[in-house]
């Protein structure tokens, strides 16, 4: 195939990849091809344009290190990821919603009982958090493993702390054999998302703000449910109607109250969708 | 915005950037989360699936330095590179066509006399490459900047070789004042892009071969006149139908003519368009 135009070269990609045993892969490829390319026509995208996309992938990238997922914090602030969140976990009515996983995740959190301490440091206001796991029938779901993590009042996850060598704010615990889990952490406050690598970049082109609605993560895992990977979110935060990865889900919303005593207080049950495996 | 699914989360990305100042990029993002999103919801890509994506757009910006762009590679691959040099490059008949820039370009290359030595010690059979730069009328490109580069007989460019520390295979030279140039080089030969990183990967999934047609690399610049930058193939190499970075144009293939004295010739003159800025 020669003298391919700007066209036709769209007819040549996909016949160059005929053969390709993987028909998932073939599916997938093809429309992207398809839709880069009419994408790239649509704007008849420049050389200098084309480039400047070149070096922008190339440092998003390269600041990706075993701390900071730049694609994926790429992925969230241009709607990809919660798009694809929604079509992958349609659940039955009742069932707790998925939100976005976004980049701060870090396997092996430590592992921390029943009553114990998240926070392990980390600057904030006290906070106590409770709930209990359930099926979608209200039954119990016995010692579900719940993984939680969230940012302190700066607004900043440990992960984002070059100076901190211990992990905060973030652990494993089991829930006991009805479900049921409590533990004791800070109050989880909006932050910006980072803005010092190329998504800050495209933000600032784009005239929005970085901002996320205070929440915590959670990811749930049960043998016989579907994990759920979600977030729980302050009611009353300012930043609700415009989150910068499009996470929020009114039904996540919650009351977190304070005490007379100063502590805070978060109830949140989880109903988890049974796995049809 | 709450509860976007995966239906309304486009049009609340692109209100998200209602305020953007540049009108060009906001022509070019708004393209680019229509595609986007309509490829994940056509092929309703599986969240493991977008995580092997945010994983090979990762590699592919780790695997770039300043030797070597694997995002470039990458576009190359999908035919994207070619599909933009082609919509920007629409030149009047007879002015030489252009065709990828490739990811091997380096600032700075030495500054070689003409019928100096391009090869610097490159591996190859010896090569003299002569020819002129003229502008659409026929008129003579005083003083036309060349830049030349080039794999060896081996098939690799200096950049990829890491025990080299110096460059070889590639020049600058000036035209004289009728627009002649020659230099001594070695044969080009058909060589496979690399495929020791991400793009490799996507190359055997897809049951593609790497291999380009041999080639020399031009880029030539003239005051009053567009930049072109080409390559000229050589006749005869058995990837001229299957370039893997969709780059051969008919026109741009030459006769390399071994001669009696062991000694290949090369002649290729290039036509430039006067620019109209």
């Amino acid at each position: 195939m020669k003298n391919v135009d700007q066209n036709t070269i769209t007819q040549a990609v996909l016949e160059r990849m005929g053969d390709m045993p993987d028909a998932r892969l073939k599916t997938i490829l093809t429309s992207l091809v398809h839709h880069l390319h009419d994408f790239a026509r649509d704007v008849t995208l420049s050389e200098e344009e084309w480039m400047h996309a070149i070096q922008f992938l190339t440092r998003t990238g390269q600041k990706c290190d075993d701390k900071r997922q730049e694609f994926i914090l790429l992925s969230d602030v241009l709607g990809l990821s919660m798009l694809t969140v929604a079509m992958n976990n349609q659940k039955p009515p009742g069932c707790t919603e998925a939100t976005v996983f976004g980049p701060f995740f870090v396997e092996d959190a430590p592992i921390v009982p029943l009553g114990g301490d998240v926070a392990q440091g980390a600057p904030g206001q006290p906070c106590t958090v409770s709930g209990r796991v359930v099926g979608s029938h209200g039954q119990a779901v016995a010692h579900a493993q719940l993984e939680v993590w969230q940012a302190d009042e700066e607004g900043f996850y440990d992960v984002q702390r070059p100076e901190l060598h211990a992990l905060q704010a973030r652990a494993r615990l089991q829930a006991d054999s009805e479900g049921r889990f409590h533990f004791n952490t800070i109050v989880a406050e909006a932050y910006p998302i980072p803005t010092d690598g190329p998504v800050g970049e495209l933000l600032r082109a784009t005239g929005r703000h970085p901002w996320r609605p205070a929440h915590l993560h959670f990811m749930i895992k049960a043998p016989g449910f579907e994990t759920l990977i979600t977030h729980v979110f302050r009611n009353g935060d300012k930043y609700l109607e415009s989150d910068a990865v499009f996470g929020v889900r009114e039904s996540l919303i919650a009351d977190w109250v304070k005490q007379p005593d100063g502590n805070t207080q978060l109830h949140f049950d989880f109903v988890l969708n049974e796995s049809h495996d």
